[in-house]
């Protein structure tokens, strides 16, 4: 079940406002020509203040008066910010980990596979389901818990659960598991799965990597518990979802680390993204792109935005009419609403700044009345604009675990990155991504387990760690005919991130037609070939040279008095080999020769003007063009259109202006 | 009971010499004209090095050698330094933070509120305080502790302290609590006044300002027993102090946030101050007026300088001419003291490389001649230029929980700022009180119990948390005519850091005839407008709007392609907004207007020339002029008066020249 | 017993190969003309999974193919990284420090003073050293654990046996030790020896200091253990060494202040040093020359290479030919062997990225086959070049107590060092020993307590902590004529980092003929005066005078308005002192000026060109000519010599080019 309904509206709590002001609120949202809610995932202790008396009271009120007003509801389960008597009563569902037992106060800090904490969560959830079923009617969707974390628990009840799995998955052969984890390096070989060593403390990248992969499968697991729950109480026509957010820099920015999205989707009807990120003069619509696309990657289908930012953080107060550019960039990717967090500022506690619609005057103001504009607008062309179906002929493979193996192994083979370097997994991904974005190329995420067959490029960064059976996708994919581009780090380790210890990449060296088995960090190493690479290679350099037979051919080498010899770019085939990582306008450059080859038309028009498409639910093309910049842009129509906004046709090969920050909506383009 | 004498000396501690020479040691100090020694503040464990032995014999030795040598004493309770044996024998005595509980080793690591620790502290206190009684005559003041804290003490215990004055305070009424606090806020609403939540994990910035604020409170109750302990054995002539510090950033920079000063002060018959200052060619004054005018305002008073540095730290050596042009410094303040920290440089332990007048050889030295010839300058003249009288027509008004607020909540929305933020508190503040200090005009600091009438301006720094009770006595100064600056983030918030949910600046829009509701963090944003501002707006550009009716006069405004349309200073009547933070010349700018309006006069002078002037005993104006420069500097003699040096006459307009960091004193200006 | 063979080879880890590979190896080892691997050290979870469960037969094949394949063996003791076993079974061995004890993981982290880790270490020694005794022929030395560490052992146990050290030390006089130690200051005085602090809190930098030189006591004391152990087993023919290690900044680059290794070198029958550093143009071979220094320091004699790298970290890949280059660079300054860590990169675990010879792929490559030339060049030449003898007329002075004193009390009196700052001990030793080593003026590494008498000059770096039976050691030294170069912070405090009370430097202001007792930080202050000194002053000055009587000359002098009186070099006899800390070119301004008084010639050539010189086993004068530079550069023979590669005579004068990291070696020069 997937909502058919286009959604306008936001995050409410009116458990955080100083005094209940509700009529007024809705009010003023129906006036923004908003449709729907979301409530209730953060506010247990309101439900449930001491353990066993609950109090659904001013759940109910809201449920009633939206009801009155006509707002839909999208309910969450109170269950990812839990009331502190639980942990008083049992300080087992905090997390521990190296640095201890996590103290009561933030959110999430929870050892989601605790038994009293499910017992409890589970408890409130029922009551909770069986309160609101009265509402069932305006009560569209559920949400499960909220950017469900795994919490880095690492206490002794979740690693024996740990321990016992990796028990079943060796099939009880420790020599199996010692050897394919090394664990004799520094004396760690386990004695036996009884005493299987503490991960807190361990030196083993495999290791450590393994715990994280098996936290990200407790999340999917949870998920799946909570929609068991749900679906006891649910009618046929109410949704699932859940709001998957993004790895952060300060802003949403890539693949989140923290769960496999894709498979704790399978608990959702429909994906729900949270996405934040920069604006004034730092806004470009590559976050919205980017999150879009992975919102898309989850179920194959459209999505929704369950969370954006109206106001956000101090520095992202809106310019004018930038509020409007970004709703509309989110529905330009196949959203199917446009939420935001939340409808007022908030006055106590930890999110005091980042702002919602309202200001703490809880006034309509700037940000109220644009949106309001942009509601009537999209309220006018729902059936436009909403739920858009989109296509792609270039892919990204996305891929958690060399994302770990990045972390834990980076590329200067120094101290574990944090989360946010130059050259972890996610900035190496989003050279790519924003290459391909900036030409305006709309590209798909894949994950291994997808099918690839209608793709006509693939790309592939960073994809350190790679099984046999991912590997034997990738051959398939280029067998077929399918242009491949493999970027520095890829294939290097198995899915335990043990290196493969034969020729690199492993299982592929016959279709790159080149090897390498030593490399460095680059400085300042220019370019020389037959490729237009102006800039210099940056993080690693993996001395690529072509097999003496069938080698393939390099089309830019280094510029260096020892290392000329090297392929920087190297092809054979469909497959281009980059052996370093390339600033922006080299990834471009090497991008283009790619997408030419394969017969892709790159747009003329390209950042600041962002061209993105989609087929409405009347089966129209849509055309959206925007201007991310400060200063007016050009644009020449491509083909015979409609301007929605207007109504006026337009005639291929007429130039437009786009006014800063401005936009055009075209049909049958 | 206050002193009168003049002190000149230094901290004394024969218990840290390698071998005791307290005769040598005695003899130098009168020598250089000293009177006075602070001691025994730091050694509890000399008085009691195992639990109930008490060996007071260095002590008693000191004392018996300052009342043969003629030296004044100042003694302080030994009780911020305390034996290993307590903690060894009652591990609670030792703060407990979110960290765990601190070790052994460090001063100050103690919950005041301990009830081992008072016991033990008050035993020995009253034997030392029995014993001295034969030196009543020659001990004149004693010193409450020692820069006392509460060590961020979060135990269980004081915990238990702050729930029960929760509810007290809030009368038991745990609803009126949550909802002033937020608690609802991510589920952490407080099941009971029993089961309060360990502030140590909280993410609520209300609750853990309170709790800091409870910190504060408990100093000055600790300061209380202090004094009650004292008043059963000193005499009527002996005075009761402490030595106050100040926020630091490598040295003295603003107001302490640990203390309520002027409410720990009330256990105080006279302030205490140490003073530490960049020296050399970073050597400007401003560090010993602000601390100064802090010592001034606690109990609108003159003050004692209890501490400051001779040598200190090694980039603070000083040059020639500057020890007396720092102590000068002080007694143009209005000091009625200066006193170094130490006599001697330590040759141990933690402190090895603070150096006292004394380097490591013990030998007198270049800063102890220069000294001898201070302290022969002061004997003679100490009824012209101690415990000078200072008026102002200009004052600051300073609050801690706004302090807290801006450290919990800071301008840019992320990151609580860790106590040395650009824009934090004291920096806001010392922006003004620069501005102030380099043009000449002498301020003092005010606290919103304080009576304002006397004053014509009051600005007010980031007054981030004000009650509705301070917001009142604010529009009482300006409706009798004060002209009041508001800075940015004033008026935000009510004491518990709970967002006013009305037009900002809360309850004074009318006032500035002004108001926002939107703000950002500005880059490269200049100004423009009537007032020469020629810098860029720092930290945050607050929205502000002239209202419709009865608006404001816009000075100046932004130099934006969107914020244009506000304004950056704003006038109504006597109140001038500020919406962003400027750099040094423009809030001189902006002050210069203000005074202007004000009718208060602009020296000619400024800095590296500044004049300090007051009232001395003899009801005499005495003005200083420094030159904190390594340039000579001229100045115009603006009246006509006498020089105290040469008792020469000087007229009205002579121009004079200052050497290098060098000083003159004018009587009847 | 020490080594005869020269030998090549490397560590080797049947263990972490993903499958057994022995034979390849050893016949790749063997082509590459390699004869020695070392083994063993690192794998006690191989040998005894289980407690009590015993397996060598990894170990027992690899001795076996080894005899097979006719290499020979150093085996380590398996000590230094244990199994998890251990410390599930006894948690204490974890070495606990004032964060709390350590996890279980990492190598090094156990309190090696631990009743039950040595009995369980003793146990599976023992159970080795019977069980490889059929392989003694090949087993050529033992190897007493791996870069042992106390790893800050703060627990209960380890303390105690400190506390009754110091207890025997002072012989029970408790004052005495409270007042050496200054334990008085902030009430630290100790009750009594049973109630002696944890240091883990303390705020004494005495106390501090005292105890980081009880744990490298302890390790002295367990490599004794070992060794007595080793002793039962061993045959006469067998040496026993230990791998040194240095202070790391990401390379080699100090005195290790963790061990005394000269003392704990007592237990070795030849010292082996691993040596690590960067290459590709930021390889100079100064590492090696101060790593082989210290190696030759520690028995006076010639030393092993038991580790340098290969390929390494990533940023270290070789240039062609630096792989030669380095270990010629070994042979040069005295090596007996030259040990690669490791043979093969590994797959897992932790040290994935420090590559060995071969790569992942376990291949023949670039660095084997450039090695394998190297190999072939030894063999032929190893009774030419290998334990070459060195003597030199300059030497340094190196302290592990002054490191120590530097950390506690660093130059600008703030916050105690970490390990890596620009004005730490190691770093101010390297000025002086770089600008040796780029005059091509090879040094020696001396103790306090070695024989000095056979050195002209004595460089004497921040020798901040020196009893006075050292400085009586400087006094001889320079009344028997030795040139001696004094440099800022030397002979502050005694042993125990208490400031001497007298004048500074301590025991020797005759000597210098000048004295300080203030000093500060400078910036930007240049030099006056009769040295060419161009730079500007660092760190520190030290405000030297002239004694009035018997002072020193002054060859230069501040450029400052107020420190032009002090001096920057002062010259007494044949003591020249430095009073800041000088640049690159003016330590060698200084030092060339110090060698010419000395009579000591000062070659011609200069880095990149370096020269270093021995006596080999025949008798004959061997030297090396080496070339740190990406350009050829040119040298002009000095002596009629015969070229060892072509067997050409050379004439003196000649002028020869080296290519960019080449070499050349002469006999008889």
């Amino acid at each position: 079940m997937k909502p058919e309904q286009y959604l306008f509206g936001c995050a409410y709590y009116d458990e955080y406002m100083p005094s209940s002001r509700i009529d007024k609120d809705f009010k003023l949202m129906k006036d923004a020509h908003m449709n729907v809610i979301r409530i209730a995932e953060s506010t247990w202790s309101t439900w449930e203040q001491r353990e066993g008396e609950f109090d659904f009271s001013s759940l109910l009120n809201m449920l009633e008066k939206a009801r009155e007003y006509g707002l839909y509801i999208i309910i969450g389960t109170p269950t990812y910010a839990f009331p502190s008597w639980l942990s008083d009563m049992c300080p087992e569902v905090l997390t521990e980990t190296s640095s201890g037992r996590a103290l009561y106060g933030h959110r999430q800090l929870i050892d989601i596979t605790n038994e009293t904490y499910r017992k409890y969560a589970e408890r409130v959830l029922r009551k909770m389901l069986d309160i609101i079923k009265p509402y069932n009617n305006i009560i569209i969707g559920y949400q499960l818990d909220n950017e469900t974390r795994s919490g880095g628990a690492m206490g002794k009840d979740i690693q024996k659960i740990f321990a016992q799995q990796m028990k079943e998955k060796y099939k009880g052969d420790l020599g199996a598991f010692n050897l394919e984890f090394g664990m004799d390096y520094w004396s760690n070989k386990v004695p036996s799965w009884e005493a299987f060593p503490d991960v807190r403390g361990t030196i083993n990248g495999s290791l450590r990597a393994e715990y994280k992969a098996f936290l990200r499968d407790v999340i999917s697991e949870f998920h799946a518990w909570l929609k068991g729950i749900i679906d006891e109480y649910r009618t046929p026509s109410q949704f699932i979802t859940h709001n998957f957010d993004f790895s952060w820099v300060g802003y949403s920015f890539g693949m989140q680390p923290e769960v496999n999205q894709a498979q704790a989707a399978v608990s959702c009807d429909i994906a729900g993204v949270d996405i934040y990120h920069p604006t004034q003069e730092s806004l470009t619509g590559a976050e919205i792109a980017m999150g879009g696309a992975i919102g898309r990657s989850l179920k194959k289908d459209n999505y929704l935005v369950l969370e954006t930012e109206a106001q956000g953080r101090p520095s992202w107060t809106p310019f004018p009419g930038q509020l409007t550019l970004q709703a509309l960039s989110h529905i330009s990717s196949g959203a199917g609403s446009v939420m935001y967090w939340h409808w007022h500022s908030i006055h106590n506690s930890y999110e005091t700044y980042w702002k919602g619609i309202l200001s703490h005057n809880l006034k309509p103001n700037k940000p109220y009345y644009e949106l309001s504009e942009f509601g009537k607008f999209m309220e006018e062309h729902q059936e436009d604009l909403a739920y858009l179906n989109k296509t792609s002929d270039v892919a990204m493979l996305l891929d958690n675990r060399s994302l770990t193996g990045i972390d834990e192994f980076p590329l200067n083979g120094e101290e574990a990155y944090k989360g946010d370097s130059e050259y972890d997994y996610n900035h190496m991904m989003r050279r790519w991504f924003d290459a391909c974005y900036r030409m305006n190329i709309e590209t798909d995420f894949v994950y291994a387990e997808d099918d690839l067959s209608s793709y006509k490029v693939l790309i592939v960064p960073a994809l350190y760690s790679a099984s046999e059976a991912t590997i034997s996708k990738l051959r398939e994919f280029v067998n077929n005919g399918g242009h491949l581009i493999l970027t520095p780090k890829c294939l290097f380790s198995n899915e335990h991130l043990k290196v493969y210890h034969d020729d690199q990449p492993h299982g592929f060296t016959d279709l790159t037609g080149a090897t390498y088995d030593q490399f460095t960090i680059p400085q300042s190493v220019g370019f020389k070939g037959s490729l237009h690479l102006t800039g210099k290679a940056e993080g690693i350099i993996e001395f690529y040279s072509p097999l003496s037979s069938a080698g393939g051919t390099v089309l830019s080498s280094y510029d260096h008095p020892y290392w000329g010899e090297y392929a920087a770019v190297i092809r054979k085939g469909t497959v281009t080999t980059v052996g370093c990582i390339l600033d922006e306008h080299d990834t471009s450059e090497v991008l283009s020769d790619v997408l030419a080859n394969a017969g892709i038309n790159i747009p003329d028009a390209s950042f600041p003007v962002i061209v993105k498409k989609g087929i409405n639910r009347k089966g129209e093309s849509v055309t959206f063009i925007f201007n991310y910049s400060m200063e007016p842009a050009d644009y020449v129509i491509t083909n015979d259109c409609k301007d929605l906004m207007t109504g006026d046709a337009c005639k291929e090969g007429a130039r437009i202006t786009l006014s800063p920050w401005g936009y055009k909506i075209y049909l049958g383009t």
